[in-house]
């Protein structure tokens, strides 16, 4: 399953150099996650009654092209790799003209939270990745 | 009791223009009333102990003079009026050369949060304004 | 002429009390004026061509009622009052039950580019006050 | 030569979960950088002078360790690795008590301004990596 967010290129999200800057991007895939979870019927309170609560490992971004104010950008998010623990999620930030302008693996790993130590990902969240 | 927190402009703080935006101050102004509440002993959980919460209503700010990455700024904070559940802070951002940037008037209310209903502003609160 | 921007509150814009803190209601403020200036067809080009810059120069924020992750916000911009070199937007922020979460007046003051002086504000800006 | 930027955590840079956003860490790393290229005396205007631009084209980081309001942190920047135009950053960020909170790899890229091609990193840039 893959899922597309649109969102608009808003002003106060342009730094200095007229572009969005290497941080905003990352928000951007933030949202394209939540829009990931949501749909996949993962909301945070679906992991906090298994006791358990995702967590953020690893980002390794590309920046490709550059977005301006007003840009319409589609931030995609799909299923890369199950591994006991940890998982991750591509995601890539396209333009209205079809230009990829980020692409991005996002690595997390799913926590005992109480324990706050590593445990299997449950098959709720595995089955999306077969 | 007037309090005085020193920051440093950074440069995802920058916008387009090339000064500080307008959005910004606001937090800035934040950061000036944290440092107020926590010399006042005001901690988030004091009041949350006497089961009252502070609610933010109005902001009333003058833009004065633009700042820039780099700029060394003091962002003071000080009380300026107290009614029965709502109080007001007064604050200031200054530069390095003395000049106002910004002053700000911030409406607070405390307020039960059980009810979430105003409540009249406890002592502890209250003191400072005499 | 008012305006509406449509915007959905994003998860990097809540805060840690779970809604949308004081000062990024200023980033949708500016993002609501942008969508005014755009449909007036006062772009920044327009105003620069004419040797003009404007500069925000107070914000008056009531806030009304808090905003959460995921909530349909419209923001309203629409002409309050117009000077000799200085003009009031009108602004609301609404969610989609209808609740007014926030209102604000925004003054700004229309100034040479080059003098960096107040300027009398231009008939394509005065015509949307009448 | 390495740099460090001891640097306060404030309140709007905490989220819902009460811990530092993974966007706003790669923020201050950009804040890292900064002081890396302002003691490299690698000014905005320097590469400017050259008909010069860097662009960041890769940024990968690893959560360690969750940051709060108020702590002390130091972000550090080192040189790690230059090729023919792109060349790696190492940075760091690290709380009071000495725990690795991210490390990263930011890999950029010289490129002239007026064609946006890549092109040989100058010597002034060059002699900081040997």
């Amino acid at each position: 399953m893959e899922t597309r967010l649109e969102i608009v290129v808003r002003s106060t999200e342009i730094d200095v150099n007229g572009h969005v800057n290497n941080a905003k991007y990352l928000e951007y895939l933030e949202w394209g996650r939540e829009e990931w979870y949501e749909q996949a019927e993962l909301f945070y309170d679906t992991f906090g009654a298994m006791g358990i609560q995702t967590v953020t490992v690893n980002i390794n971004i590309n920046y490709k092209k550059e977005c301006k104010q007003g840009d319409d950008l589609t931030i995609t998010c799909r299923p890369e790799k199950m591994g006991r623990s940890s998982y991750v999620l591509k995601q890539e930030i396209i333009n209205k003209q079809g230009d990829l302008c980020a692409d991005a693996l996002v690595t997390s790993v799913t926590m005992d939270s109480a324990t706050r130590k590593s445990v299997e990902a449950p098959e709720a969240l595995r089955k999306h990745f077969s």
